[in-house]
């Protein structure tokens, strides 16, 4: 009486980056067995993190790509059903990233135990997921953002910027975000602290944000989404600003850098001479199981129990709603975090 | 019976940046006379460095342009003709940066002696000058190049590029340099013992180039001319491979980046992020007198003195030479550090 595993297969790369619908295929089969010394899984929660865009095109961003017929990648929070590992109980909350599938069955060797004194498992996800990770390497480590300084990034509530921005605020910088719609922006105003949040729909949104860089100069920008913001600011720079690429969103729809764009290199590299700007690529999975991992979830676990950093997540119900919400982050349509509830 | 000084003045700027003789003119001028406190300077050596080009346009690279009708920039080494100053006397050698001209008087306080235990005092100008210190900066500061590492950059012979190759090699890295004709190739890898210096002007540069680079990859990239070399390595870096911006001196020809270049900044952006690069802009003038330079003095001087860098100057003879001096620069027509000899 073996146990059906719904899981979605990459059928196909994206057309122009975009990921649609038609990529993917739900496929159903027997759950394996767990044997001696394996675990039995239920997968709860999918991270929709922006990596997978990479993970889906023909060229990678960060590693080889998917194979057409896998199935899909994708951080992961489940519950142990069945154990035949000393390690694992019946009931045990688990994560790791086994996918778009209802059930995952392994040794164990891929999993970690989801934090206990943590307020919701998806937190995993969200804060201390990899998107959480890349807004702490980005902000603490790499730019080391100080009291006064003005930080400024887009995509405010998404889960790069939630985080970037309100480690910001606890740093003491003045924190100037970008987001997409009035709503997502009062809400990183009012809930997050954040000092401004520019809605980038609204008509005076390029007059607001030169008004707004022009107050205080910038010091650091943090890039998720696309060079938009950079070249705002850019003018606005004071001497040694510094920058943070945690991926490029926008960018993912070009598989490879077109020639154009490789022969225009000049006019930003002349920037950085001028500026004296430091500029840092951030993949946060590179740093997985690193000191600096280890510290952050020590961190970022005990500024979530003081409240001084409130995860935002948008959680959509059912596995089969996985591929819109992957073209959802895309388009720029979640608010918080994106987190896919596949199982209760 | 006061001396004439000749002086070469910024009549007008630069039209696409190319800078040519009829930017400047040569006026003669009464010297004064040194006051009590003064001391009058003869004129020795004048250094074209690369931060000139930003001086002379509309729109400085790094500081504000030089006006109209001002006498040229540019750090000189001199010698004390009369005194009346406790810490000066007739005869002394001292070095500054009191620009194109035959004679300078002054209270000291922009003097400082030259280090007598140097070989010659053309190396205050050059190796322990603006570029020197530049390519100190960018490879053992920024960049910490490291034995076996792969370091790239051009205008081999260059005032940063000979003091680049030179310390990459005291740093135990694999230098592949690119300098404008086969003479200056020759000379960078028998003399300076770089491993391999290509001629950009060959018909199978881009060919030889992509070889050297595909055989170890590349690690470091040191700017000072344009984004051709950068554009060449890019699918060769490895991770987290480095980059510093000391200048684009092909890029001072458009005295701000156009929009169409500002545009295009995505693609680079999507390179820094997915292979994890660090990139630095570097002005060497901002450093001067820190710590920093302080160590740099030191370690240049003994360097020089154990015979492990080996300045390499291109003096042309006269004042009135300095004008074409300056576009042999900007043209790569050098073959060393550019200096300018006024008086013996």
């Amino acid at each position: 009486m073996s146990k059906t595993n719904r899981c979605i297969i990459l059928a196909q790369r994206p057309r122009y980056g975009v990921p649609t619908r038609d990529m993917f295929r739900m496929e159903s089969v027997p759950a394996s067995e767990p044997r001696e010394g394996q675990v039995l899984v239920r997968t709860l929660l999918l991270a929709i993190d922006p990596y997978l865009y990479g993970r889906v095109a023909s060229v990678s961003q960060h590693s080889s790509p998917l194979p057409l017929g896998s199935v899909m990648d994708g951080a992961t929070v489940g519950r142990v059903e069945a154990s035949h590992h000393p390690r694992f109980a019946v009931g045990d909350l688990v994560h790791g990233a086994w996918g778009w599938q209802d059930y995952h069955v392994t040794d164990g060797s891929d999993l970690a135990k989801v934090d206990p004194e943590l307020p919701r498992p998806s937190y995993e996800l969200s804060a201390l997921g990899l998107s959480g990770f890349a807004g702490y390497i980005a902000v603490n480590e790499l730019l080391q953002v100080k009291p006064g300084e003005t930080l400024s990034f887009g995509a405010a509530l998404g889960g790069v910027g939630q985080i970037v921005g309100q480690l910001g605020k606890l740093r003491g910088a003045r924190v100037v975000a970008i987001s997409g719609g009035a709503e997502k922006c009062r809400y990183a105003e009012e809930q997050l602290g954040f000092d401004v949040c520019l809605d980038r729909k609204a008509a005076d949104f390029k007059a607001r944000l030169e008004t707004e860089f022009s107050k205080s100069g910038v010091d650091c920008i943090v890039m998720a989404v696309g060079p938009g913001g950079l070249q705002a600011a850019m003018p606005h720079f004071r001497n040694y600003s510094r920058i943070a690429v945690c991926g490029l969103i926008g960018s993912y729809s070009a598989a490879t850098p077109s020639a154009g764009q490789a022969q225009d290199w000049g006019g930003l590299v002349q920037e950085v001479n001028r500026r004296r700007l430091r500029m840092f690529g951030v993949v946060a999975k590179d740093l997985r199981g690193t000191p600096l991992d280890v510290q952050f979830r020590k961190d970022m676990k005990q500024w979530i129990l003081e409240g001084k950093i409130k995860p935002v997540e948008h959680m959509v119900e059912g596995l089969e709603g996985a591929p819109d919400m992957m073209r959802g982050v895309f388009e720029g349509r979640n608010f918080g975090k994106a987190i896919v509830r596949i199982s209760d």
